[in-house]
């Protein structure tokens, strides 16, 4: 069970509603009216915990669960418990999400909007909005209905903020457009100046930028990230990027669809990303580069030419990650020593 | 045209007006009273807007350009299409970023200090400051004519601010002493305590850090970036130094003039870096080092001694670029694949 | 000396009582009364200061001192200057660290609430808080005596904040347990959502973060540094830890006790590290994985697999470091240069 002290559970809820919420079946169809309180791991499940087993290493733990309920895929079902009742997924982990959230999801009901937050009177806010204590909206700013703003916010003149958008703690966001139900995690900056400069050796100059961020919907954003806004085009996130902590995004950068971008990852100016390219932690991908839809780049890989869809690149410069390891291992036999 | 939500032009000004302020000079002498509105690249331009031509791959959009106007270096000024007036300058792109400026430059005029900031008594403020909400300004700190502070900005006790200095949305600064037109983005945070601690196996005892950090005029640090101050000598940012994103500086470091760091860079304590050294994405130095005026250290690249002037150094450690790329080809050599 | 714009010295003090805090004994009978005023290095230190040396290499200069008094190890004891007063320790710079927050540590005394503070009434506050204006504690959170918590700080629902902690500057804590005596730097980010998503070309599901993050006593967390809470087990980071500025630490990831993790380094979700782990600048740790006991890792290094304790390895993927550098030394032999 989550600490109360921090969470509080919405349930009990019938499988019958679960199963609606998460994309799966129950069972068997005594089982629909069963009620669980609360979701917890195989291990620490009781009766009236739902748990989910979503990895064949845990069917060990699967067999051994109090758990009164489990999401589980149809190929392991017979290996459940007795007593057990099922939800059957394709998709377990995903419909545990779901059902998870169905316990723990925010309560757009309670929108409190914070006495000491500073409101522009250009700005329009939606039905139900909450902001935060210290929070200030700009001029012109659109804020969507529900939308959860933090404590000590600042959201420049003009920013729209999608339907459903949550915003963490000591954010900001300037000169930028954010779709419906996208999460910005608490101290990360949206829409700064990019890193433009005029280099010189009498002073470099700076160059106004003048362009726009434009992030859609469905996608999170890191604690503490940062992505710019350029001179040029717009820097544009598509819908479902997921963005970890401490990312940087240079100004003029296109992401497409799903992308998942690991922490500490760093991508430069005007580079493109197709759809769902998944960059490990620490990675870079140099300026002015295309990455193809669905390509991978390893943890701190490096990427300095373009990379073509589907291909898995790692190292510094970046190289199909098959051919990287086996350089590794050659250097590694051609000094004398085998991995260990 | 920049989005009018987010940014307000100045113009319309007269090509001798623009000439006058970048450092150029108008082609023909009737040229010198034409206006234009607004700045846009060559290929959005039209009549009314002064655009500019900077690398010869962009000669084709030159040609084909609408601009009314545009900054061009004399060698390509022959290639302008018919009507259009001409601005010449030897730094085609530096004379755009002026400009730029004088368009959608930040109008000190419109100097605003919020009622919800808290200002300490024994603070000086300057003439025409603009102090955004909830933003906190301690004991003693001097802050410079016409600086514009952002909202949630915090700065402590004895900070001075130069004159014309820019600080972003929820900035801290502490213990520093800034220099005029620097710009601090958003969620920057100077003056922390350096990460100076005393080993040791009954538990690790802090040092306390008593230094400054010193930045020059003309600096630009990027959001979310960090700059300790140490326990010994300050931590100095030399004048037009251009800092990124996340870049991380540690306490005593010093930087000579016009460094450029690109972000997620990192530099251990107490290293010294030479003037216009320049350091890509992610790149870092250990500690306790010398690197040179005018070196390049590669994105990624980790220097781990020190580095002469003028010299261009990638990979961990970092060695000569040319020779670290050798050494990348060679091993895909030998491991039978060629670069793709 | 420090600044004073930025700094007051609590002295003078006796070297009896200053002895007496920094585990050091006075080297003769006759100096116990003796007063110093400042603490200085040796170059700077004058007949009213107190110094230390730690290091052979400054051994000239603690020769040539002027220093009224110094720490300094038994064994160089007989360098020392006519006139000069000893302190004797084994460990003169940890030493040193204790005398310096004796003359420069804070002041729970001057304890003060900021009128523009919002506390929710459910909040417990301890003695002799201090918290700046614009900070927001909320309901049910509890903070210890005399904790300082500065300007613009966001601290959630239910946070436990121990004794004689240390909050800087628009930090935010949500869903964290905090000992005694651990500081947190500016902007820095505990117990957001950890990277927990159900991947899925459809659409990233959003994995509910229902975990906390558990701090020990005397950690001290970067500037902008972040530490998410997971949906699993706790993430936990040991007492006496050390965090550098920008550092990233996923969900469900475990340190032991003391553990040193130097700027801009990342740990992946769920990687245990054992006691007094170092980790050097912008390391990375793939999620998963074991790291035992004081091993090392250097800068940049990048772990991919479990490492035994007290192993010292580098290099992406990390290998003993000796290895790592034979292999460097090979590869520039091969390509026909020697290390300049």
């Amino acid at each position: 069970m989550a600490d109360p002290r921090f969470y509080t559970a919405k349930g009990p809820f019938s499988l019958a509603v679960i199963a609606e919420a998460s994309g799966a079946r129950v069972g068997t169809e005594p089982d629909a009216a069963r009620m669980v309180a609360d979701v917890a791991p195989l291990d620490r499940a009781g009766p009236d915990d739902l748990s989910f087993l979503d990895n064949k290493k845990y069917v060990a733990a699967f067999r051994a669960s109090r758990a009164g309920a489990s999401f589980v895929h149809p190929q392991f079902a017979h290996q459940a418990p007795a007593g057990m009742a099922l939800l059957l997924s394709d998709k377990p982990y995903r419909s545990y999400a779901l059902a998870a959230a169905l316990f723990y999801g925010d309560d757009p009901a309670a929108s409190v909007r914070a006495a000491t937050a500073v409101i522009d009177p250009t700005a329009r806010i939606g039905a139900a909005v909450s902001i935060g204590h210290h929070a200030v909206i700009g001029p012109g700013a659109e804020i969507g209905a529900r939308a959860r703003i933090g404590a000590n916010v600042t959201i420049g003149r003009g920013v729209v903020l999608g339907e459903d958008c949550v915003v963490g703690a000591a954010v900001s966001l300037a000169y930028c457009i954010i779709g419906a139900r996208t999460r910005i995690l608490a101290g990360a900056r949206i829409g700064e100046d990019g890193f433009g400069h005029a280099l010189d050796a009498t002073g470099h100059v700076k160059v106004p930028q003048l362009g726009r961020v434009i992030i859609g919907e469905d996608v999170e954003i890191g604690a503490n990230a940062t992505i710019d806004r350029g001179a040029g085009p717009d820097t544009v996130i598509g819908d479902g990027c997921k963005i970890d902590n401490l990312v940087q995004i240079g100004h003029n950068v296109q992401l497409g669809r799903g992308c998942i971008l690991v922490s500490q990852t760093g991508i430069s100016g005007s580079t493109r990303l197709g759809n769902f390219v998944i960059i490990g932690g620490q990675g870079g991908v140099a300026g002015h580069l295309t990455i193809g839809d669905g390509a991978r780049v390893g943890a701190q890989g490096g990427v300095l030419k373009d990379i073509p869809a589907g291909a898995s690149v790692s190292g510094t410069p970046a190289i199909p990650v098959q051919e990287w390891l086996r350089g590794h291992y050659l250097l590694r036999r051609l000094v004398g020593k085998k991995d260990r």
